[in-house]
């Protein structure tokens, strides 16, 4: 009856558990390598859900590291001939498969030029390991699904250990250490949705808000969204929002919003009453009674979990709200329609 | 009969002009300083179409400037409270009416840490201005409706201009004194499209594909459909459709492709082919007659543009498609809902 996508997000939480245990070492061997450098800025090559971690990784890096980080726009690599300069970068390529030929152009662009280069891959042996000089290995185990899930919890946390080994951080490792039980309760939470997601099974078309760390979790759901159930999904920032596509909001309109505790809690909180304003119909993934007592459908996550690892917990009722919508528009979320599982573009 | 935005979609290639006679002198003094001390890399801060503005240069300041260009993520300065190193980079603040808290936070901390900070505004007045030590005017002259149209093309030539200048490039100088006549042939080509966009009146979705110099583009035409038309209209790369959100498409799903002559052609080509193949309905922004006749909507633009100028004519018929499509659904295209003509966001 479960799918294979379902027990992959089942598995998150010891995906996570085993990430933690035996990426260490390495983890704190690159971040060593890198303090040594000191890089003037990161460069993060991705597609997909892995862009979507990397996303994640531009505001821990940001926040934490204090670093400007850029995600890659590879078709100036690969189309234009033009790479800009980066031989004081820091360029980190994420991809399970390790095979999308422009991230590895990427990469190669990167060492060419004497560039501080690591891979986030599944594969140690794949050309995106080959290509950089430092490799973290993904322990998600092998993934079947072509919707990735456990893969992308994975790279988020390789990513957050990366962020406090470069810091040195006891306290980050600490709370590092905490995320498999959160990410279990997250999922026992919200596992059976019930007919939860029924109401929305009409719906062609979803906005989904996040800010702050949680902005990588509101395109993540997005994607979710569009691969298992063919809706049309837009991601955006609460600020961003505002700025026009909020024009879109009528009666009924379905939004997902990620209201976590944290300093982007107060812009939730606005961004729902104008919702209500509007009679949009809610998803509310949150830790606060208060938000999710207002919501059309309530997804609670635990509360206590430190706002820069509230990504790891958000994302899952995410994932199975995904998966419940394409069940009530009796599709298959085990066979999205035209994808497969690795895709290369040039 | 015809709308504020209308003439303003009119208006745009007087716009440039002036903008190319009236902003070069400033823009000249402004990439001789840069120039003397050479940025690490670039941090632009906008916010919708002016953000948009900023992807463009994100392609054009790394493939002509070769320097790698980070589109600032406000909420790290505004939220977090733990701004990124910035001394050695150049900070560019994009706002129209250059009162947008969160973007002139980016620039006061950019100051505060010695960086080069540089502000594109219309005001020069304004606080953005003010949060500069070097600025940029826009010579659009006042845009009454709340869909920016000429501030956008106008933000575009100042920043294409500025390339142009750090480059020292009499070609590409001589390159943007061609763009008056090309946009005004853009608009004469397109500012009619009859029924046109009638078959689409009913669709409450759209995808928009570009790529590239491009990819700015296709974020801001499916903003201006958000806008005017209340669509759920979502941008992407083409290299990131393939990874996921292509399951969308199904018979009668209506693409908007941008398919300029140039390196992205070949992939465009590509792309309407699975279009085809999947039954969408596909508006196809060309210059190639072969694109064209295979559309259901062909919106062509004018042969003979350089590549990187392409984003100047491509977003004519965007504007004028949106405008229609406003129209076909019984909608005042001035007066989109919920909508003010300056976003305040922190």
């Amino acid at each position: 009856m479960s799918s294979v996508v379902e027990r992959e997000i089942a598995e998150q939480a010891d995906a996570i558990e085993r990430q933690l245990r035996l990426g260490r070492d390495a983890t704190e061997r690159v971040a060593g390598k890198i303090r040594a450098r000191t890089p003037s800025s990161v460069v993060i090559a991705a597609r997909g859900s892995s862009d979507n971690a990397g996303r994640y990784a531009q505001y821990l890096l940001g926040v934490h590291n204090r670093l400007v980080v850029t995600l890659a726009t590879p078709s100036v690599f690969t189309l234009y001939d033009a790479p800009p300069l980066l031989s004081d970068a820091l360029v980190i390529g994420v991809s399970q498969s390790g095979r999308s030929p422009d991230i590895v152009a990427v990469l190669e662009e990167g060492r060419r030029q004497g560039a501080q280069v690591v891979a986030v891959t599944s594969d140690t042996e794949s050309p995106l390991a080959k290509a950089a000089d430092m490799c973290l290995a993904l322990h998600a185990g092998e993934e079947l699904a072509v919707a990735a899930t456990k893969t992308y919890t994975t790279e988020l946390c390789a990513l957050a250990m990366l962020s406090a080994a470069m810091d040195a951080s006891a306290d980050r490792w600490e709370e590092l250490g905490r995320l498999p039980t959160l990410v279990r309760r997250a999922h026992e939470n919200t596992r059976s949705l019930g007919d939860g997601a029924k109401r929305f099974a009409e719906s062609g078309r979803f906005v989904v808000l996040g800010r702050g760390f949680n902005y990588a979790t509101a395109f993540e759901i997005s994607l979710k969204l569009k691969e298992t159930s063919y809706v049309v999904a837009e991601s955006y920032s609460s600020a961003d929002f505002r700025h026009g596509p909020s024009a879109m909001l009528e009666k009924g309109f379905p939004v997902v919003l990620i209201a976590p505790s944290g300093k982007t809690h107060a812009d939730s909180v606005e961004l729902l009453a104008l919702c209500e304003q509007r009679g949009a119909e809610v998803v509310a993934i949150s830790d606060d009674e208060a938000v999710l007592s207002r919501a059309a459908l309530s997804l609670a996550i635990p509360p206590g979990v430190p706002e820069w690892l509230s990504p790891f917990t958000a994302i899952v009722p995410g994932q199975v709200f995904a998966v419940s919508l394409a069940r009530a528009r009796g599709l298959d979320p085990d066979k999205p329609r035209g994808l497969s599982k690795i895709t290369e573009t040039r």
